[in-house]
């Protein structure tokens, strides 16, 4: 710890440092202070190793007590831990693909007209969706085919004749298989989860085999949620291609009208963004220059991936936002809203505006928007943020004059877009072709959260930068993407910095064909957490490209500073669809090394894929490194 | 504690008594054992201050420390203790309903002809139940009507134009009315529990208030599963008609194969005793007089019930069944099956056999059973008991030479028929002039569970025995059922000296006029715990009759000593419905006033029902009177 950087330790955002300056100076609790307080941490939970699942308990098993093995029940460590596993995927599913569903609603009121500031905006994508789900096309009104794809949507949440479409139908023939022959095929969304919790009472499973076969088989339903969250977005919103945007708190604007956007789902920001950008006269008169919106979190990463709205923060540093003094309302949604955003918002004389009757907080003002009149909401929440502004106005900010470049809008469509540039009749040719020559080593996707528990960002920031100079193609979803992007590995005049001489040549290749005049940025922002979809679909279509599985791929993933249970039930689907999947916190398994054995070994053998556990970041990316070498090995490559 | 009952400290059944100095003697572990080592248990679980939601935990709130009021994400104790809570619903409402999907499945593949050892016994309640789900019955064919059935009960797992249907038919018109106001009808009971799930994860609901509506939301769900198990259950099994049996482990025979049925779904079990009936030449042929099938836990009632299989014991009391030495098998389902049996067993000689995927035990056998091989699964796992006397039957057993007599078979349809005896026309009018005259104060509802905190079996019988002299009409299910049964409150030879003038009147004409040459028992066995509805549909029923809502009826329920997450669900919803609900043991949300004072008192001027906690059995038994008496001068009675 230097006196220039106090809080390095914290985080290594020079942004976040400036602003916890601040919050300690104004007496304002941070995240980080709470975690402070919170320590030392409860090694049960953190071991896995409580149960509150009855009202026998809780219980506890001490590992350095051998008389006390077990439960009240009898449940040992391997069940206690394999339970409290499945109960976190089983979140991490609910949440993406209640996201999934919200979006589902939207798009069917959408086509029965119920909902008319929403429309499609790709019909390109909608036919591509609904051909795979083999929804008839030729002919018909795009608002008809919205229908079935929304009903189609919809009926995946339940057992029906067919598997859930949004996970068989994405994913290699091959995979299907391993899948199918696992019993790991999910047959409706919301069954899987609920059949989870029903698992997991008391008294049900008691096999730590069966019962984390049966998170597998859940988080591939969490695939699906994500990957019906991003196709219906990319209908209903757009699918992204390249544009260049801005990060960081610089973002905010001390003489504008700064509306936080903050949460996951699009269907209420895309509207704000829509209605702000015909409100600027009211903010003019309100003595505001205009209205600025920003993102945090995924909500962010939607409008930055379609609309190059810039992204202010991220994560753990989500209360820093509102510590500039700037923020003149934040509008949620849902997810990753840490409660604590509302009092620091009274702190700084700002309000937080909940949007979702599943999502409210205590202290925070709540508009309850539906699809019907979201306009209407929409303007109802910016008028807040006028009003917020008016308030503000002559008041001191202080926001650091940090900013960083971004090029986003990274998507399967317009990868292979400007891949076409280079072969328009085989555009998964030249990355195939670097791939077998070795000038791209492999693929790494970065996905999860901040976690205080980590300086936030550097295990993003060290594993990628020791990646990318061994030539491995990074992309990025979620807080990783955000993360990334604050330290500039998405600013394409870092590239050839940040790259190995392979990976840059492929980068620049395709940057110059497509009339950059330089490389493409070090990473891909794929968007935000249900994206992780769009790594999916690339793997799935570069493997069946080469005519191998995914497990046989030289992709790995990592989350490296993981927090929601979200992160958890990616990382299980990461593995279920075959890859290395590293995560850099430890998961609440280590109380049973039969459990952790499963996940990081035993698993390798069913799917292909496997977790690596591994907090310090160099020795995470030489794993995850070795990882891609393996896999290359067994496709004979050198 | 005297030297002829050493154990009475941990439970007043004399036979489990006995098992337990035998457990003591043999060194083998017991749930009891199990809870003394776990002592004390973790204070931060016990209030609900613990929480595990997300990958920067664990987090604790010290109520002692005023410095400390949140967890790292700003949740406070408010939040953290709803959202546990909710989780519990969640878990409960899925276990149940996911035994009534079970159900709803073997009716489909039954209508199918897929599933041959299954039939429609019960067409009267088959058409019932059609009817109130608007399926056309009239002419048709009762496996069409059945198929139609099916997809109609698989259909309320999800949303659909409908709200769940299961619920929002079962109710009072005024009860509908209530719960649409506050916005608690489900839309799908997977649905439900799925957005439980999402809501209680990191960031997202953070209002105490609007968790525990999503909570009571979820709750209405559970009371759909449950009524559904039981509607699918009564059609495919047959209505339970009052029949005589017998409880305790004096149901247990030496000279005969012993086969503990344990869990909760009759789909296995009603095969078992269907198989068994045909295999006695097999017994026979190994050296037994026959094949002695007995029941535990609920998998116990919903055969008692239709069979009048016996019960041989109980919730924490099942290990005891193998401490006798006499089972030969224990073949489980599903739910309350302590993962300990399968080392009791191994210490026992004998063996645990799961059967469903969902719940497999390391160290017990496993066959997997199909709805389309069920009647060859029961033969296999017959087999294993048949060849476990074998080996068993030279040994020497200790059962306790102790048996209740049990007058079970009560249900809605049975209940009104004995009614009818006395008031063909009317047959409601005997009971409803009954309350109204103050023969009958009013109705409790016993069920749940036990738990190891408590004596065995002490708070159901201290709270019926003051409540029947108080002339009480105790209904029971569950091993609330299974608890009094197993202390002679079942046996009509016992209901003179039990009951109080007005109750014993009452009980004593509808057995007259049902020529059984006396009383009905002092207690009514309504079922297994999914049987809660049939609570609810009398209710109901009297509701209706007497022209007022649920949350005016003198009608009480309480789980005196839960265990399962389960009991939280029902507890809930009979919240939801309008109850004073009546706990025995603390839940886990003493951690906040907040949601204390909500669950005890706000909730009430919302449905009128409300929570009692209460671990006193008198003060309980006193407080509900006290709510008896409160709706009694609510309706103008004395």
């Amino acid at each position: 710890m230097t006196s220039e950087t106090p809080f390095q330790h914290l985080t290594t955002d020079p942004a976040v440092q400036q602003m916890l300056a601040k919050a300690k100076e104004n007496h304002i609790s941070t995240v980080w202070d709470r975690y402070e307080q919170m320590l030392p941490q409860c090694g049960f939970g953190e071991t896995g190793l409580c149960c509150r699942h009855c009202l026998q308990g809780p219980c506890r098993i001490n590992p350095f007590d051998p008389g006390a093995e077990t439960g009240i029940c009898g449940a040992n460590a391997d069940v206690m831990v394999a339970r409290g596993l499945d109960r976190a995927i089983a979140a991490g599913t609910a949440a993406h693909s209640g996201h999934a569903k919200h979006l589902a609603h939207t798009l069917l009121k959408m086509a029965r007209g119920q909902a008319k500031d929403y429309k499609i905006t790709d019909p390109v994508k909608l036919k591509k969706v609904a051909a795979r789900l083999h929804i008839a096309v030729d002919g018909r009104a795009d608002t008809d085919i919205a229908l079935d794809v929304a009903k189609a949507a919809l009926a995946d949440f339940h057992e029906k004749d067919t598997p859930v479409l949004w996970a068989a139908g994405v994913v290699t023939p091959g995979r299907v298989e391993v899948l199918s022959k696992l019993g790991l095929v999910p047959k409706g969304i919301d069954h899987e989860v609920a059949e989870i919790m029903h698992r997991t009472l008391y008294g049900v499973d008691a096999d730590p085999v069966n019962l984390l076969l049966g998170g597998l088989r859940c988080s591939v339903a969490d695939l699906a949620g994500c990957y019906m969250g991003t196709d219906l977005a990319d209908i209903l919103f757009g699918t992204p291609t390249p544009l260049a945007s801005q990060a960081n708190l610089g973002t905010l604007k001390k003489e504008s009208v700064n509306i936080a956007l903050h949460g996951h789902n699009p269907v209420l920001s895309e509207i704000i963004v829509k209605v702000a950008g015909e409100m600027a006269d009211e903010a003019v008169a309100a003595g505001a220059d205009r209205i600025n919106v920003v993102g945090i979190c995924c909500t962010g990463n939607e409008l930055m991936e379609r609309h190059g709205i810039p992204s202010c923060t991220h994560s753990v540093s989500q209360e820093m936002a509102l510590v500039t003094g700037a923020v003149d309302a934040m509008i949620v949604d849902y997810q990753c809203i840490m409660p604590s955003v509302a009092s620091v918002a009274e702190c700084m004389g700002t309000k937080v505006i909940t949007t979702m009757d599943i999502c409210k907080i205590t202290g925070a003002e709540h508009i309850d928007v539906k699809e019907e009149t979201a306009a209407e909401n929409a303007r109802q929440a910016i008028l807040q943020a006028i009003a917020g502004f008016k308030k503000r106005k002559n008041k001191p900010t202080h926001i650091p004059a940090l900013t960083n470049t971004v090029v986003a809008g990274f998507s399967t469509e317009s990868i292979v877009a400007a891949l076409s540039k280079l072969n328009a009749k085989d555009p998964l040719a030249p990355l195939a072709d670097s791939i077998k020559s070795g000038n791209i080593k492999g693929v790494c996707l970065f996905a999860g959260c901040n976690n205080v528990k980590i300086p936030q960002d550097i295990n993003y920031t060290k594993i990628a930068a020791k990646l990318l100079k061994e030539n491995v193609l990074v992309v990025a979803t979620g807080c990783g993407a955000g993360s990334l992007m604050r330290h500039d590995f998405m600013d394409p005049a870092k590239t050839r910095d940040l790259c190995g001489n392979g990976l840059f040549a492929v980068l620049n290749a395709i940057g110059e064909a497509n009339g950059l005049g330089g490389p493409l940025p070090s990473v891909l922002h794929l968007g935000s957490c249900v994206d992780n979809s769009r790594a999916v679909e690339i793997t799935v279509a570069l493997a069946n490209y080469l005519g191998v599985d995914i497990n046989q791929m030289p992709v790995v993933a990592s989350a490296p500073e993981p927090t929601s249970e979200k992160a958890v039930s990616i990382g299980t689907y990461a593995v279920a669809a075959g890859l290395p999947t590293h995560v850099g916190v430890m998961l609440p398994v280590m109380g049973s090394a039969l459990v952790a054995k499963v996940l990081t070994q035993t698993v390798k053998d069913l799917t292909g894929g496997y977790f690596i556990v591994e907090p310090d970041p160099d020795k995470a990316a030489d794993m995850l490194l070795q990882a891609l070498n393996d896999r290359r090995k067994g496709l004979g490559l050198v």
